[in-house]
């Protein structure tokens, strides 16, 4: 950020008044402009014993697999953002979502939150930002060719639960992902 | 929004290439400048069979009661984010952190997390955005005088699972908190 939004003239970097940041601060018009960690909202669409992945068309991690998830927007819920990322990469409709795990990722300001759904139907497709789509069982499961470490171990805990049919919501920490990055 | 904070030159409103919202986009230097929901998180906490809550000193719904709680900030944890309100607004270190209620407010675009936490010991204090900081048991707590829904679920989910031991996490719809709007 180099100008206010509010008035165009250059912003500073300094502590407001009464804050105890460094903020973008507009000393024509005295706004502060503050900046806030984003949300990264998904599914774990599953068919019977199968998921559903996605091979991404973009970067980062163009050509691995994820699970359909992008940024929230506003005016809507979470749940809706996972929803609207699954048709969009997916061309998948979803029900039944259930939040599932949450992950801080403190060094980027996101924090990911992903659901478990049910596909309605078979009528899935690649969706823009997709090179393909496709249901895999647990032992097809491309573990080394996964785009991001949440969407690993969030396949992981699914699998584990799956054993005794019970989801608790996990929020963990940034270790739990340490064994699902992979050497780039 | 009304000037690029890049260039500092004038955006338009308009749906991007490949995009299906409508934007703040500057002709100059071709930014995109998304908006994206904030989270606010906070803590529920509890001390043997008393919870703290802070009286607000700043509006909206000054002189009200709540649990401290404010906006996550770059950077960090959720967690963090949580007891790090939980100490500018009270005065007051807990720990063992649990992730408990998530609600959206997609019509102010936020999301509210909050986390049910230990107090390590009785040294809280009124902070700069409180005007008076005490532990309640539930047959004291102002339920017409408290700030926010958000608030007013919490608690009401805290003492009725406090009586089976179990708290599961707990992502409502904002239905939810339709009980606990009290007319301004
Ligand atoms: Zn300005
Ligand atoms: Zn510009």
């Amino acid at each position: 950020m180099k100008f206010c939004s509010q008035c165009g003239n250059p912003v500073t970097r300094m502590i407001p008044a009464g804050d105890n940041r460094m903020r973008h601060v507009c000393a024509h018009c005295a706004t502060v402009h503050y900046e806030n960690p984003r949300i990264v909202a998904g599914c774990l669409p599953v068919w019977r014993d199968q998921v559903l992945l996605c091979r991404r068309a973009i970067e980062p991690r163009r050509g691995y697999w994820t699970l359909p998830a992008g940024f929230m927007e506003n005016g809507e819920t979470i749940e809706q953002a996972a929803a609207r990322e699954t048709l969009e990469e997916a061309c998948a409709r979803v029900r039944d979502l259930s939040l599932y795990t949450l992950f801080d990722l403190p060094h980027i300001s996101q924090v990911y939150m992903m659901f478990r759904a049910e596909l309605v139907d078979l009528d899935f497709a690649v969706g823009e930002e997709s090179l393909e789509v496709r249901l895999f069982e647990e032992a097809q499961i491309p573990w080394s060719e996964l785009a991001f470490p949440t969407i690993g171990r969030t396949l992981e805990c699914f699998f584990a639960d799956r054993r005794q049919n019970l989801f608790p919501v996990r929020n963990e920490p940034l270790e739990a992902l340490r064994a699902h990055y992979t050497p780039r």
